[in-house]
């Protein structure tokens, strides 16, 4: 197979070093607004992927209705570039809700929340800085993380947040995160959810309650989209870069990740083994979604090698299924298994165009917690 | 139990947010040198655990005997504060061996190697360089992740080292990372270990070869150093703030850890759950090394709460076994598994003095990858 950051790999100067490239973040943006234009469905996409104004800009351009973060932080980094945010968290602490009513001032704010104490708070927030937080009540539809249980449970709090005139009801926010089936599989659980959600809809029409925003949506679960009928908008993040989950999903192909880390061979003194200088705190310790036991990563240039242990700043390969093995000093390119917090841990990633000219690139809002 | 972080728990502005004890800080430290002192034994300190200026110049103050670094972007840091420093790691590409024989005008440096390559490579960087760049041979004692196999092999690259006059052989350097066994079991691997060592040792002096520094240590082996009678110097790092590694392994108590993340209670929709604004990009994903199936770290208000998931910003915490619950806008305090990367995710600590004032301190050397 062609690898695509041949050319990066041997030129970049520091490894290691996450090189993304942009022809292919070009076409995965293509595709996804292809089939949503189709499916006449809004893309809001997530911005914890990338956590970079100058990805957030091209998503804007190629149409995206404004943008989704998890943290206030991300929220003030990205009003930036739209004026439509939705906080697609229950951001709910005192330095949050006052940071969330300050950006209402500029910037179109809606907040995800499933408690009564998010909408006493958020509003008393809203209502001390004279501006207006639009609301979205969080139904769980089976991620079991967060969200109210039912229709029932959403009309209570939807019609508490009517009772305060600093706020803004504008809909339901819910997250499939437990889908990760292949996509001939999901119909199904994803009709399911469609039936929960328009129960609580049409419970709250019978309550004159409008819910102009339905937003769901993941990666996996992002082209069956059209399956959620009641939905009106997707908040896919990874589907920009994809990484190893995706591929072994097979939610993507391989030639669809468009983000790899770039790392130097630095041992092969223990046997059967290749060191190379990216560990834990290059790659992440996540495991593979579905393949837990695949190691942290795929190696391009020995799809057979297993990385088998990492360490904070070591990453120990198995090279014994290879015909051939790296020497010290040699660069390899690993597709990490999760490129979201990966990217995280960038301070900055190189853009490689189609002219193959790297370009550094800084990580916006990376490390912005609160 | 008192929770020494109770107070900074609800001072604090913004959360999810690292609060370090500094009197624990300074007591751990008291112990290791102590220890040290009575033991002849110098120690030098990995400053991977807190990447910071601040606690670098405590570590000196307290007569450590140089610093070590993983990375050449932390030992441009840490030169700040000490004039010797040992780059525990194959330091081998381009960028970094010229950043080393930068280094090495002003300040003391030794690199650990295991490789032909890895001579080659520096000596002729600090030959261009006009310095001498430190070397000390890496012998594997079995954590099987990087250096040479045995005493004879690190000979042979003993000896290539003194080909070079812009290279200074030091001595030997090892890792025994393969050993969490409880301080009354190590007796024995250690006792191996400094066969092994000492094995190498007379083979050099055989060959007229000085040894002048057998570096190794850890935090799980930091206090049985004096049963490897050939090492010169310690390099523990976690020792310096602890977590549920150390604690879980029995190589401290809950109260030697002087860092924790306050975190607030963002959701407690979903039945039997517990939602707090710490996921993997705070917590890392790192799980418990002899306890993985133990959660994502130990929330002090409740003891036998269990963190059964994280998210990139979501830990969900199961309080079943509690005989209370928090309410949403709560906060908690979590002990991490693993606090260096955790470290490595924060652009800031929370510095918490005797008097619980609290001050922000910045993490220098985070993200400091190559």
């Amino acid at each position: 197979m062609v690898n695509r950051f041949e050319k990066a790999r041997d030129a970049i100067t520091a490894t290691p070093s996450l090189v993304i490239d942009l022809p292919t973040v070009e076409r995965n943006l293509q595709r996804l607004h292809r089939y949503a234009d189709e499916a006449g469905i809004r893309v809001r996409p997530h911005t914890k992927t990338h956590k970079s104004l100058f990805f957030a800009r091209q998503q804007v351009a190629h149409g995206c209705h404004g943008l989704t973060v998890a943290k206030v932080g991300e929220a003030e980094v990205m009003a930036q570039v739209a004026d439509d945010i939705l906080i697609a968290y229950p951001a709910i602490d005192p330095d949050r809700r006052r940071r969330i009513a300050e950006l209402a001032k500029t910037t179109m704010v809606h907040v995800a929340i499933d408690s009564a104490y998010a909408i006493a708070v958020l509003a008393e927030a809203a209502q001390a800085a004279g501006t207006i937080i639009g609301i979205l009540i969080d139904i769980n539809v089976g991620a079991d993380r967060t969200g109210v249980a039912d229709a029932a449970a959403s009309l209570e709090l939807a019609q508490l947040v009517t009772q305060h005139r600093s706020l803004r009801l504008d809909g339901i926010f819910f997250y499939p995160g437990q889908v990760w089936s292949p996509a001939e599989d999901q119909e199904s659980p994803l009709h399911q959810i469609d039936q929960k959600l328009s129960e609580a809809i049409s419970l709250w029409a019978e309550h004159d309650l409008a819910c102009p925003i339905v937003s769901g949506g993941s990666t996996p679960t992002a082209y069956q989209s059209h399956l959620i009928k009641s939905q009106t908008e997707i908040r896919p993040g990874t589907y920009l870069f994809n990484d190893m989950n995706t591929v072994r999903a097979g939610f993507c192909q391989q030639e669809d990740c468009a983000a790899a880390i770039i790392c130097t061979v630095v041992s092969t003194a223990v046997p059967g083994k290749g060191v190379v200088d990216a560990g834990t705190k290059t790659l992440t310790s996540d495991r593979n979604v579905l393949h837990p036991n695949s190691g942290h990563g795929h190696v391009i240039e020995y799809p057979a090698a297993v990385i088998t242990r990492l360490s904070e700043e070591h990453g120990e390969i198995d090279f014994s299924a290879c015909p051939n093995r790296p020497q010290v000093g040699d660069r390899v390119t690993i597709i990490p298994n999760h490129i979201c917090p990966c990217v995280n841990l960038q301070n900055q990633v190189i853009l490689q165009d189609a002219e193959h000219r790297l370009t550094p690139s800084t990580v916006d809002s990376r490390g912005m917690l609160s």
